[in-house]
């Protein structure tokens, strides 16, 4: 049983430059907060989501037992991040599809849903919509930044764009950039979707048609690179769906990590936005602060003031452990300060969302050792 | 330049028994042959072929400069498996799309392409046509059964259904049976395939259509499955399609290797049949000698006769090293002669078909001492 949260909103109404070039002239931020902000507003932590998450990270909404939030293990009231002692916002994204301005809203230059036409949004430009509704709290310098996956990656790119404006940075099982391999999963995904007649050139809506089947192979592709072979092999194995009989059939489900895969993609194409899919994982392709400081990302990290707690779950191959100390080796290159954990897991990429007691021991410490600091 | 091939068929008319229950009444198998068969009829050497290959095993088209065998690097006059010692047959597996009979070819019972009713065939039922082939040639006994990944579980095959028929085994980048994870590319895979608009439960071939864009993501999926994260990082890296800039855009191409497998996908799309594909992928998932002797491995391989040459490379991600190494324990256990090798390669499970003169020496060393055994 958790706390009942609470989902709040805010219009914004002067123009956001986005680093594609184009702008949004008005958008609106769903969020939630947790805690009291102190009266030195010194207690201030964001958490960014990934992204299949939202702004919904803890708690539960009122009347609704299964609405509790993502990350509701690691935040609360007496957990690791503690809500009795700080005061946790979490902000869903520009081009999301669970309250925030996306592809689904209307578009003011034609009336219509957005659908593909939705501008390209980036980690930065996401940064700069959260710093604008930290204004409007009334917050100027945030305890820390807080993110696992994508998420790691805004509290990276915050350290960058707003160094001032925050003490911690919490980057968790991230990277400081994608692979090829990781961008070529992505690129299936969206060709999966895009191709699908459904989609309709992301004007789908008009058309009263989801393109589900694209949406149901996108989330396949993501739910194997989540996992590890390893948690593969011990949850389903070899296990037959149905007792020990092969059925000889080459489109009939006969094993269980089929029948497993197929209920994941069946459930996440009811909700989830197929043009939200396509911004997001570009946000994640395209992240890459090293890129403009020719490939060096000590160069590109020199500007940073936060300190750093960087955590990586030893058997993630979709952002290895190896990618952190990438993030780890450019900080110690400019003398900042940073702990790095790597956590002996065998949960694959999911690891950061589950209930470890190592790993959450380590984030409670260094969140009392912030709150010290802070005097939350 | 390598030598001419000849592609050859023989109608089979006596009904083959496959292990589903199912039988083909009848059936034509494509094969070539390279090399001559010895006096001593001790020579014989059979390739078996993976997924996307065939027969044309080595050598070129009279007249077609493009289309050498997919394991010319290997096979041929004075290359490993040495063409003027040897007599090296290559055969395409039943339901293949390339010559033997298959789903694009007539259904006798209805008048019609068999399409999605073409029967599933195992391993085991490749195996027992490719024994059947080899009666009608004349030959009783192969100095060796020698293949690749999927070409690999035929070898391994061979030694359980014919082990008095074979003196060795040659198991290259291949495993005892797919993990979950290896089941769940697949399966994500055949659900693109089936659930593109254009596959028609299978019967495609009715409506002069064909799934091309399940192929194309089938394909996807698994060339990223072929390659180590270490080569696409070399290869392509974060590198973007055209000069510096981004163009921000969710569908349009920007990184080079997002173009190499759009390529690769369209090429696939253009020549391999989406039922075969479904037939092929499922028989890997079902390959498991040990699962009719309780999952032991070691139990399954207790009446083998054999000797064994296995190969494995370093960063092979689908077939990984420890798959290999558990056909060697289960060997072992069973005090069977077995050579094993672990290749340093980077190329991931590809490098088995790439030309390595390590891997390749060690080939050449283990057929000069068959050449030696059976005086070829």
């Amino acid at each position: 049983m958790s706390f009942i949260a609470h989902p709040q909103f805010m219009q914004f109404d002067q123009p956001l430059p986005l680093k594609s070039g184009c702008r949004l002239d008005s958008y609106a931020l769903a969020y939630e907060t947790y805690g009291q902000l102190n009266a030195r507003r010194s207690n201030a932590v964001l958490v960014c989501h990934a992204l299949n998450a939202s702004h919904h990270v803890a708690g539960m909404y009122e009347g609704q037992p299964k609405s509790t939030g993502w990350w509701d293990n690691m935040i609360g009231p007496g957990k690791p991040l503690d809500t009795n002692r700080f005061f946790v916002i979490g902000i869903n994204n520009l081009g999301s599809c669970f309250g925030s301005t996306g592809p689904m809203h209307e578009n003011p230059a034609t009336g219509r849903a957005w659908g593909a036409d939705f501008p390209v949004v980036t980690v930065e430009d996401w940064v700069a919509a959260q710093a604008r509704l930290l204004d409007a709290l009334g917050i100027e310098q945030l305890a820390a930044v807080m993110g696992g996956s994508l998420g790691g990656m805004q509290a990276l790119s915050w350290t960058l764009q707003y160094p001032e404006r925050m003490r911690h940075a919490v980057v968790i099982a991230s990277a400081p950039n994608l692979t090829a391999e990781n961008i070529a999963f992505n690129e299936v995904a969206r060709r999966a979707i895009v191709t699908d007649p459904d989609f309709h050139g992301g004007h789908f809506y008009d058309h009263g048609v989801i393109p589900r089947r694209g949406l149901r192979i996108a989330r396949m592709i993501g739910h194997i690179t989540y996992l590890s072979d390893d948690v593969m092999n011990q949850k389903f194995g070899r296990q037959l769906r149905e007792g020990l009989d092969l059925r000889y059939s080459t489109q009939d489900i006969e094993f269980q990590i089929e029948s497993y895969l197929r209920h994941q993609a069946d459930k996440f194409s009811e909700y989830f936005d197929a043009n939200t899919y396509l911004l997001i994982t570009r946000a994640l392709d395209y992240f890459d602060p090293a890129r403009e400081h020719g490939g060096s990302l000590s160069q590109a990290l020199a500007g940073v003031l936060a300190k750093f707690l960087i955590i990586s779950f030893t058997t993630d191959w979709r952002f290895s452990p190896a990618r952190s100390r990438e993030i780890v080796q450019a900080l110690l290159d400019n003398r900042r300060d940073v702990s790095y954990a790597k956590i002996n897991a065998p949960h694959g990429h999911d690891a950061f969302l589950l209930d470890d007691p190592r790993y959450h021991h380590l984030v409670a410490a260094y969140f009392n050792r912030i709150a010290q600091e802070v005097q939350a």
